[in-house]
């Protein structure tokens, strides 16, 4: 059996945490400069594990093993949220980088092939998933204009690194037999129940629609109550009344959010004229999705047709359809958490999105968890114990063993 | 009596506007670089005007009559909000320069002495009121530390600019016998009734409170719905709580407006750990005042108690109190406004916060209002006609003459 080196994998993680670390959280927002450098130093670390190793056409960090396939791909994401854990992606890379060299580390393995890829923008700070969907083929040219906060563009962002003639890594149907993806839970299921492992039945879907208030802006002092149409009141009433229409519609683990939003012009003593808002919301049925979204056109459509206020929702892009993981490879992972955590694992969906539900619509594909601290993730306090990263990646290890060893 | 030049008024008026001018609308915060010099520019004027002018050194624009008291001030601001109207502000300077300039072009009232002020900052970019509490002496040293958004704090703007050892202007009580302001009335009472002109008998007081919600970060796909601690759903709830609340304590009058407001992080994929608002609440009572900010406290107490948020609220800065208007200088504006608009002319309160209120507390002030077309202000769609501006500063310039030749 395969023996992953779980000092190397942890010194590994910490090194990458260093390239954007602060506090104890990471900064490190895709193609940032901290973002860039920590890539150059992924690929020397691929290189070191036997790949042949390159930042491709959209910034994704690409090792190739040198070994003929077939391959298995374990892949995820090193770039973060604006205020990212340290973990979210990171681990699932130095985990893929961990196979690779535990598995060149062995004779008895080191002619199995395994291509590992930290995924260009996982966590959209330009266009969620780009390397993962430019991988695959499904990153249309349209989607370089969609930009990040700052206002850059995809496009600009690789014409400003110099990424524009450079190839862009893509599958080998005749090498890739699958891909793999370990990543922690971002939840608090695992910790809850007393689990080691969690292996994901699948991925939920995922839908963001944005909402606008139009109404009108005045002087906060001089315009009476009954005359005003303010954008903000319109804003508040919608998030409370959405939340008591999803929560009759919702199913078991539905679960919605308004994570952005703003009063415009936001001026103490302006009514607000106009405001906006984020609302998010996933599930595994794509027919609660459905639900969900006419609810919410629904709710904008009366308040509109009431007044006095203008209220229009409309998705932020084309949705992301809820992915199955495949039932070979989720087989593969139970057997091999069943003999390094025996009766400690457990099947799961997963109500994070990953690259796994891109890469799963165009070969098989499966995920593993490890439990996250208190449940908590997209924050600086997001942490795990050293022994389930190890345990982790040591599960990751055997499976994919046992699958190219097939 | 004097006679105004309305073309005079009217141009200079317009020529101020192309300072900063955006659209319909003005641009000129202060202590901005075409604030700045949009005041060398009202130096100018004033000298012109005959006035003994200078920028002060908190930046307002003084200008002082060479005539000996008693004196007149006439004043207003020349500042504008973020996305300001043109004649908020900027109407009553230029009716202050006007009236100079009519008394001293007509040889009976030449004698008379009238200084024009244009106070910093009265919208409060950096802190409300600067110029007029200065001048009054209400100005604390550690007021000097308020910040704009953009950071820079009142003390850097003023050594940024050179101002530190420039003399502020002051109150001179052997001199100054009281305080005129004109100004648009930014809301829809004068148009709905068909009234010309407004004698404001009181300004409202004002109270700015900053409310606090501080729940827990997470990942918005893997956090449960009920497990989550999302400082957003707080905020909406404290939107729409509120506003019931206030209606049932709310004085004919009254007005309150959540102008401003952030969800934080702010990404799509996050659940708000934390979130503020800004509530801004206005009457003529403190009586009500005190209650709207009993009621606040109470729900932010009540629903920290009920959790999963703690909700903090506390006053942004010291409360502008309710100021009553000098009964004799409103009999004076009056029977000005009987002489130039017979029985178009209202007793009124204002609604909106003036530096009027700080002048009030130190010398007899009073304050008349013209029209604003569709009650508009603080909007680029601020305007009122041409004749009500030529009216308004007419009706001052015969209640300043008649108070100075009592």
């Amino acid at each position: 059996m395969v023996h992953i080196d779980g000092d190397r994998l942890l010194n590994s993680l910490r090194e990458l945490r260093s390239f954007g670390a602060t506090g104890s959280g990471v900064v490190r927002p895709m193609f940032s400069d901290i973002d860039m450098e920590s890539r150059r130093w992924l690929v020397a670390q691929m290189q070191d594990a036997g790949l042949d190793a390159h930042i491709d056409g959209v910034g994704s960090v690409h090792g190739r093993s040198r070994n003929p396939g077939p391959a298995l791909i374990i892949g995820s994401h090193s770039d973060t949220q604006p205020e990212g854990g340290w973990l979210d992606g990171a681990m699932g890379v130095m985990c893929g980088i961990e196979v690779a060299r535990a598995l060149n580390d062995d004779p008895l393995t080191r002619h199995l092939a395994v291509d590992v890829a930290s995924w260009a923008d996982e966590e959209g700070t330009y266009t969620s998933c780009l390397g993962s969907r430019a991988f695959v083929g499904d990153f249309p040219d349209a989607d370089l204009e969609n930009a990040a906060a700052h206002g850059e563009t995809v496009e600009q962002a690789l014409a400003r690194l110099g990424l524009v003639d450079v190839p862009r890594a893509a599958m080998e149907p005749g090498r890739h037999v699958g891909y793999l993806e370990a990543h922690i839970e971002q939840g608090p299921h695992l910790e809850a129940t007393g689990k080691r492992i969690g292996v994901v039945s699948s991925i939920v879907g995922i839908r963001a629609m944005q909402i606008t208030f139009v109404g009108e802006q005045n002087h906060a002092g001089s315009t009476p109550m009954h005359m005003r149409k303010d954008a903000g009141v319109a804003l508040f009433d919608f998030g409370v009344g959405i939340r008591k229409r999803l929560m009759t519609l919702a199913g078991p683990t539905s679960v919605w959010t308004i994570g952005n939003g703003r009063l415009l012009p936001g001026g103490e003593s302006i009514i607000p004229g106009e405001a906006w808002c984020g609302l998010q919301f996933r599930d595994p049925s794509d027919d609660i999705m459905d639900a969900f979204q006419a609810a919410i056109s629904d709710l904008a459509a009366e308040m509109t047709a009431e007044g006095p206020v203008a209220v229009h929702a409309e998705l932020r892009r084309d949705p992301m359809r809820p992915a199955n993981m495949n039932d070979d490879f989720r087989a593969y992972l139970g057997a091999a958490a069943e003999t390094h955590v025996p009766g400690e694992w457990v099947d799961m969906p997963s109500a994070a999105i990953h690259d796994a539900n891109v890469m799963s619509e165009h070969m098989p594909s499966a995920m593993l968890f490890i439990p996250s601290i208190g449940g908590i993730s997209h924050d600086f306090a997001e942490d795990s114990t050293d022994l389930d990263i190890v345990t982790g990646c040591q599960v990751l290890a055997t499976a994919t063993a046992n699958i190219l060893a097939q």
